[in-house]
């Protein structure tokens, strides 16, 4: 196996609250596998070391499935192959790129996690590194890895400027300035959903009131549609959500504007207005020449898209002296966290732990 | 005058509303002469081509004055040199930077500006090309300029991450990311001041309502205090406005809070609070390490400058995972534009016109 160039393959892992995803990547972005395993919640009882040791598990777990499986692919063998016996060569020899949820510092610390509170404090670069022996271990933002996944395989591939939005309970970014990933002074840059754009809003779990992400994130979408259930309107979703309006979630109301229901598409616009509205505060701040939206509300965006994309172009400053702004939809799917770790594996300037455990 | 090494010495010129203003800056960054014109408004019966013909003769006359008066500063000497004589040789050796107030695109034309309504559309690179023969014309956005400078010679000397807030009439901004000046997609970046923070907010002359330059400028001061004066507060404020509360203005507001009336000060705090909205926002998307706040208004902000950075530390998410963000005024006053747009002269990438005309 020593003659597997390391360079021309590096694995991906996004950490999500739900589930751990991995990709194998080869040098030209084509995925020659994929691994997946539940993000095991704390059991009762169950200390906060264990719950860590646990994560680090999963993690692993993924990447050994990978190690063996992308090997496989890429050398045209392995029915033969154990694959214990290849996970412990290849581990060795392939970067691996890990995106995380939540602030990531410079030394790759996760300093703050909240959907994922066990983490809240690893030193992932340092404890993946120990535990993927001999690997070369990139820790980065999840939202971060996203946005490059995006930027170098996907929607935004050429931008130089670009910003990708992610909708899923809350709001990740990230963002490419200049031709270049923002990382800002702390590497914290792309927290883009607690912009607040109304000061007077709901309140969000950060402390502030009217939080972007209050508005067009799920949980957002879920608010505007129970405030439209208790005012008696939205009859198909409240039905949907079993007849009380309190349980109403976005996902109700993507369901039933899918299957044409007018009163939960309205609600859709209103989500897609708070969305341009954001977007556009974002292009006015950085002059964005192009936004990828993805994360799980993407397909209730589809349906709204041209309704986001009109609002954004009436909202832009002078928007007949500027370029158009294109607002496109990701193209890499629930996979764009992994395939963008798995770039930065390749040689991105951080969160490097060379050490071996 | 050949032994003179251009690249030693560049010419800035902040081309503003109301006034133009130049410096010559040593390669140190040290200023060794100024020179100022009013910039003329449009007469009455004046067609667009002679306004624009008088705003160029303008801006020549500047850079004309500062290369007679920086030579004779470098050099000590000068009791013995006419102007005149002067002016010919090195406009001709020196490079100019031109700070212009609206977007500029990357061709150096001025394709907006509010604040100086007859140069929307000018090539100004090609036309002060033409009108300094031999000079190397450098264009630019005016906050743009006075971010660079800031950045480069001034209060956030030495950040990799800093956004500069010019508080004016209205807002404008400058952004340095990664240790480099943000640019975008078409060069128009740092519009910070359309940020929506309130949708339900006043009106903005851009159209939309609720922009922080609403909130946070000077023209928005001064509707924070008539409001106050509307609802029968603000005597103090009122009586320097002449007895009439449609009359306020932020001026009047500062002028009261500089001699102590508390109700002008809680004014100027309120005013705090939106600015600390903004520059949170701003933080939360670009995790900026250093704020610069400039423009006519920072006298105002420095009586408050306390209630800015707790507010801004309340504001922060997550704000005990992170660094303290330093909230610093400007240091070069006036002519932090003219001396950026020297240092842009200097050697920065754009709006480039080496031709003669």
């Amino acid at each position: 196996m020593t003659d597997v160039p390391a360079e021309a393959l590096s694995l991906g892992v996004d950490v999500g609250g739900t589930k751990v995803l991995g990709v194998a990547l080869d040098a030209e972005g084509s995925v020659l596998a994929d691994a997946r395993a539940p993000t095991a919640g704390v059991r009762p009882g169950q200390d906060l070391e264990s719950a860590r040791e646990q994560l680090l598990d999963t993690i692993a777990r993924v990447v050994a499935e990978l190690s063996g499986a992308s090997t496989v692919g890429w050398k045209g063998q392995g029915e033969g192959q154990g694959q214990g016996e290849v996970q412990g060569e290849v581990q060795g020899t392939l970067p691996v790129g890990v995106g995380v949820p939540g602030l990531v510092d410079d030394k790759g610390v996760l300093r703050f996690a909240p959907n994922l509170p066990i983490a809240s404090g690893m030193d992932m670069a340092q404890l993946l590194c120990g535990r993927l022996a001999g690997a070369r271990v990139v820790v980065d933002n999840d939202a971060t890895c996203a946005t490059i996944g995006e930027w170098v395989y996907g929607a935004a591939a050429g931008a130089a400027d670009a910003v990708m939005v992610t909708l899923g309970t809350g709001i990740g970014g990230g963002i490419v300035a200049d031709g270049r990933v923002l990382r800002g002074a702390n590497g914290f840059a792309g927290e883009i959903g607690h912009m607040v754009v109304d000061p007077g809003g709901p309140v969000c779990p950060c402390g502030r009131r009217g939080c972007w992400e209050r508005y067009a994130s799920g949980s957002g979408l879920g608010r505007l549609a129970r405030e439209a259930a208790q005012a008696g309107h939205l009859s198909a979703v409240v039905h949907l959500a079993g007849g009380d309006p309190e349980l109403v979630r976005g996902e109700h109301v993507t369901q039933a504007a899918l299957a044409g229901d007018e009163d939960a598409r309205a609600v859709l616009e209103e989500l897609g207005w708070w969305l341009a509205l954001g977007l556009a505060n974002l292009a006015n701040v950085l002059d964005t020449g192009t936004f990828v939206v993805g994360g799980g509300l993407v397909g209730a965006v589809e349906l709204v898209i041209d309704r986001v994309r009109r609002a954004f172009d009436e909202m832009m400053e002078e928007r007949h002296e500027r370029p158009e702004v294109k607002i496109l939809l990701a193209t890499l799917g629930e996979r764009s966290g992994a395939i963008g770790a798995a770039v930065v594996a390749r040689g991105e300037d951080r969160h490097q732990a060379d050490t071996v455990g």
